[in-house]
């Protein structure tokens, strides 16, 4: 088996730099394995710094994103709970289809696909239904909107509810600050900014979102993401709960080292000034930002298309990007599909050489 | 990032051969990317001759092998239904535990830990309950009982229930048949038997139980693990439902090319070999087999502990085998923990040298 070299720029997984493929090819350790649990403590350790956080318990789900999200809503509701959720893109979508299955009263606000959630829309939402939990997305991956947390936070807080934040397309490109933002659970993903392979889904819950759990009526739904559970193995416990996925830990524990290397300031102002070149060469062709300056999500940029590449058919242009270049960009997700690309440049490939490649190819394809 | 060289003999993970850590390094490739979608379809097509299934629905689940259970269950049940488990160790108790908390109605059908479920005793309760769901283990990892699968099957399908089967610890070490056996959801891991890295689960599900998610009054209860989604990506479409770990499919894709290689025959003649040499080397030192020859599980032996072991403390000995000799092996779980090892001898360790490195260190010890 062996597989073209692709340059991947669209909504994740980013590129893996070899370090990372490295320490995935070494043998492997058993789950309860000293040597093995060192490591974990390690990745746990590191999670905290990126998350901005002291709460013990953050953790490497092993499973994707999706069931991060998962994990924080099924843990902090029960059937019949409140709960008000930011929808301006398909994973608020998401989030909303997650706590519907949960049993929760799902209260949407809605922004347009693009924009920013209003803080008075969700202050308003809460104050009229006393949710249980405010659930929103940091950094959505479909529309590149950069959400501003911290008054939302203040308004579900203040009216006593928990705060869960997606911070997928965000952890390890934008600093990402639980506890100064008061956020009780996040969820996250490997595959992007901190250019690991899927697989994993870094979570932190709070003191309060432990006890919320501690204090419910019902058991949670889910043996498999019950964090009380979790909290046998990756507390200081360390007994057998599931067998972790060794391999993905010891990519995680490498991507988590060369993000601290490089520090977070330094890696946010590279992710942001490579997005600042891509719209700046792209828009030289024809490409506009969706996504107002103020609110743009520098990881991942939504680019309306110019007609040059709608006549062409859009699909069939990002096709040959990928069969004659070797790049590969997003499509639009659910209602922006066909009318926007999604350009990740995320961990390892936020960096110039990335935009040069793609300028290089489209106008060779254009 | 270091680590020493361990040789995996506890209860998965199973070392993992060169060629597989190899197309675990790959460079990646995106999740919707054709080249990626090829390698998918190659692993759903040899997972499907593995399982011995023709079930379309035939995946590997982006969660580790207790996820697999869950998926199983919580998408054939739904609040109130009943379903019988077979409990003769600590994953038949976790399959209670699991279907608890979905709403289901847990009739138990116990077994002392260490023998087989009673075919009759299971039939009793069949019938009684006339339930939705039957679920037992085919390999139980806690015991090391292979349980014998027709008759429970027979019984339930006569009663129109839908069978689930755990096959965490047989799927490529004992020949699994899911079709000539009536099964309708199984689940596997990827640590055990196929000597790759843990982190997926493979699952099955019959076109009885896709009618049955179909028939469902209310949704299944989780986004992440819905059957019907996951068949979106899955099966021809091939859309997005969330990110596949890609890295992980890369290195599944080489080990059960690796089992197709051999051929299940010669590899579990090669297991049953392994495992009776074990119990012969093991039993000149008095190590015991805790289960009857009839019902014994070839990739994972249960013994039970010499006086020179449990004198010196068995949990002493484990540790001394693994810092100075680098061999890990299991200790009891559950309610034989501190009486029985368990020694997986799956995939690549089922082998005469892993018994022989094992005997030797263990002389050297006692």
């Amino acid at each position: 088996m062996s597989t073209t070299p692709r340059l991947l720029l669209g909504p994740g997984p980013s590129n893996v730099p070899p370090r990372v493929l490295a320490a995935m090819s070494q043998p492997l350790l058993g789950h309860l394995d000293p040597a093995f649990l060192e490591i974990m403590s390690a990745v746990q350790r590191d999670l905290r710094a990126l998350f901005g956080t002291t709460h013990e318990l953050t953790l490497p789900l092993s499973a994707p994103g999706s069931a991060g999200m998962e994990a924080c809503l099924a843990n902090l509701l029960e059937r019949g709970d409140d709960v008000v959720v930011g929808v301006h893109g398909v994973f608020g979508e998401r989030m909303c289809a997650v706590a519907g299955r949960i049993g929760a009263r799902v209260t949407r606000v809605e922004a347009e696909w693009g924009t920013a959630l209003s803080a008075d829309a969700m202050a308003d939402a809460i104050a009229r239904t006393r949710p249980r939990v405010v659930a929103f997305v940091h950094a959505e991956t479909s529309t590149g909107v950069r959400q501003p947390v911290r008054e939302i936070a203040e308004a579900a807080r203040s009216a006593g509810a928990l705060v869960v934040l997606d911070c997928v397309t965000s952890l390890g490109g934008l600093a990402v600050t639980l506890d100064t933002w008061g956020i009780d659970a996040a969820y996250s993903g490997t595959q992007k900014c901190l250019s690991c392979p899927p697989g994993l889904s870094p979570i932190s819950f709070s003191e309060a979102a432990r006890a919320r759990v501690e204090a419910r009526a019902t058991p949670v739904q889910s043996w498999f993401m019950d964090v009380t559970l979790l909290a046998g193995y990756y507390g200081a416990e360390r007994v057998y709960h599931h067998t972790a996925p060794i391999s993905a830990i010891f990519a995680l524990a490498q991507g988590l080292r060369i993000v601290q290397e490089e520090g977070m300031p330094a890696r946010e102002a590279r992710h942001r000034a490579a997005a600042e070149l891509l719209i700046e060469r792209l828009g030289t062709m024809g490409f506009e930002p969706l996504v107002d300056a103020a609110v743009r999500l520098p990881p991942l940029t939504t680019l309306r298309l110019p007609a040059a590449v709608t006549d062409a058919g859009e699909a069939r242009i990002r096709r040959r990007l990928l069969d004659e270049h070797g790049i590969e960009v997003g499509g639009g997700l659910g209602k922006l599909s066909g009318q926007v690309w999604r350009v990740g440049l995320m961990g390892e490939n936020a960096r110039p050489e990335s935009v040069e490649r793609l300028e290089a190819a489209l106008r060779a394809l254009l």
